[in-house]
């Protein structure tokens, strides 16, 4: 059974609502985020839908961003690998082809034993990040490759290099800790040898290049080369356009063909590019970085606090009249372990021939009786076309 | 994705009990048998945990105990297949190497016509079960292979050929029931055809051996080769141990390469043996087996025994201070059916990240609503993973 053979357009508008880093986990001690929320809308929306908790790569498996939102996509992520690399470079609008090779950079401190002692050196502003990465484009020259380098925000550059014979399978040169130096390039294959004495060259020059600053140390992480994704709008027959303010979401949308309506930071601007560019497509993808960056930082109240802001604009979105509403995550990022965890995320769709259960409320213990089930996060993609009416049946 | 890659070491413990044939099957007349229980500490385990149910091999499929324990251990049963002669050889610690043949046999007891009467042949005692044995080993003798016998326990006994161009796709001997002759020895391959001819040989001899004797036939079952699992250790950076009282249970262990601390009968030397090595390993797999048994005689009241004294060790376990415990079964054994059966079996998992949901019952009516839902069996180990902190993100 091929999902595109069933296929049928209906002229139906679907909505995914993405709360990045959603789902929480419940103690003996308090509720998830989303279950202590006030988030009146949201449950208005669960008891007008059905409900359930689903997993992105399987249980007990702890997912990144990128395979969290190819498997909310209906990709599994899988068959369709990415690196944080490729995300940055996407989401920075840079296309790479086949044979380049993109890395994520992060400008760090390093004291003058060579030890890390600010991984963030000093979190540059727009203007000093931008000085910096232009002091790397003027002092980095490589034989054999092009090393381009382009400012992704703070501390974060993009490396991407560009020549013959470049093999991406490096390790991380980032060891994710201060008082130890950075890795050395490590490569984890026969064939990236070159390419690891390549940058090693590079992260040698960087040092001379930015001798003095306060960023004078470049960590790598995510190398990786150019990925064809399918097409979402082949594969699912809507025309597709993404709001996310963040370049990484913007860049997974973009790597599967969406297109990206623009990077507005407060919610009420996303809607108004919502309503803008309401008749133009059939399917929006809406990210909420919010949730996810208070669950990082370990701040539940401020996980709360973007829920219910997210909440607060749900009106907004109802009053379009989209036939199918999803509300999901990408992966939990529950306060107490500052960061993503394995965790089922509470789902919900609303409309079209979805009907209703016996959920009342958002939340974790209520969508686990829901009836979605817990299922795979790829799952939903199906699910949101069968309620919009856009699948034909299988077989006589 | 591969979850090697995911792994990372930290110190923490982990303990599988398996509560063997724990599964019941509720009817309009009773509850099941871990529902009727009295089970506190395991009802605790439940409120500081999550619970949900598992099945070993998929919906309707009803497995003996060797795929159940791959399961739970993590290994898809499809993929590895273990005959109960590789199980029996295991569990006595044989070394079974490629090409050779075992099988499980059971001595019983013909009449005159070849008919069999018992079984069981009266299950014979060990030392009764070690002198006919014995016979066996004096009075066969093939030409072309060496035939080994080691006594198991009462009426079973493992039979081990040695020898050239062997080939174990042989059906049982084993009727299954009384009052019919043993059946043929029947080849399951064209490859098989010489390794069934000197089985009928081995047979005929063996009722000359043991001529006279109440045990005086031999039918074989689970004819099987050596087989070549992933070690346990090197699949999931664990160092594992087995308490198990039974044989069959000790090789399942030993063939994924887990250390075999000893078989006491009782739980509570089996808690001492838990506490004695407690520093030594990371992962303790603790198998009880009177569920089971209980099960098989359809023993309602036992099997309700059986669950209560496993509670009654569960607090000794909880003073071990693991990071992360598991409380599952190998299949369901519902005491009406006497016998294995295909029903989910109620599952628990507690500590580490896992944290709660709202189950406040061991029990296949109150698992059911649980956090980890209805899962195959094969979930249960990177959940544990994952659980004590084991597992990297996957993925940018």
């Amino acid at each position: 059974m091929d999902l595109h053979d069933l296929l049928q357009e209906n002229g139906s508008k679907l909505v995914l609502c993405v709360l990045d880093g959603l789902g929480g986990a419940a103690t003996a001690e308090q509720p998830t985020e989303l279950e202590a929320a006030e988030s009146p809308n949201l449950d208005r929306l669960a008891v007008e839908g059905i409900t359930g908790m689903v997993e992105p790569l399987g249980a007990g498996i702890t997912v990144g961003s990128g395979p969290g939102h190819l498997a909310l996509f209906g990709y599994d992520p899988q068959q369709f690998e990415l690196g944080r690399g490729t995300l940055s470079a996407a989401g920075l609008g840079i296309t790479l082809t086949p044979g380049d090779v993109a890395a994520r950079g992060n400008l760090c401190t390093l004291d003058d034993d060579g030890l890390i002692t600010d991984r963030r050196a000093g979190r540059p502003d727009a203007e000093e990040g931008e000085r910096l990465t232009q002091k790397l484009r003027e002092g980095v020259r490589l034989d054999g490759a092009e090393a381009e380098f382009h400012h992704v925000a703070e501390h974060r550059v993009l490396l991407v290099l560009r020549g013959e014979g470049l093999d991406p399978r490096l390790a991380d040169t980032d060891p994710q800790e201060t008082g130890v130096p950075p890795l050395e390039v490590r490569p984890l294959a026969e064939e990236a040898e070159s390419t690891a004495e390549l940058v090693t060259e590079l992260v040698r020059q960087v040092r001379e290049a930015l001798a003095g600053e306060r960023g004078n140390g470049l960590v790598l992480r995510g190398f990786d080369t150019s990925h064809e994704l399918p097409d979402f709008t082949e594969r699912y027959g809507v025309r597709a356009a993404t709001v996310a303010a963040y370049p990484m979401y913007r860049g997974v949308a973009s790597l599967v063909g969406m297109d990206v309506l623009g990077a507005p930071h407060s919610l009420d601007e996303q809607v108004t590019l919502l309503r803008e560019h309401w008749d133009d497509y059939d399917y929006f993808f809406w990210h909420h970085k919010a949730t996810d960056s208070a669950g990082h930082d370990g701040d539940r109240e401020a996980k709360i606090a973007a829920v219910e802001a997210f909440d607060g604009v749900v009106p907004d979105l109802v009053e379009l009249a989209p036939d199918v509403i999803v509300v999901s995550g990408d992966h939990a990022s529950p306060a107490q372990f500052s960061g993503h965890s394995w965790h089922p995320v509470p789902t919900l769709l609303r409309g079209g021939s979805a009907g209703v259960d016996e959920v009342e409320r958002f939340g974790e213990r209520w969508c686990r009786g829901g009836a979605l089930g817990l299922r795979p996060t790829t799952a939903l993609m199906p699910l949101m076309l069968a309620a919009a009416g856009r699948l034909a049946k299988y077989g006589a």
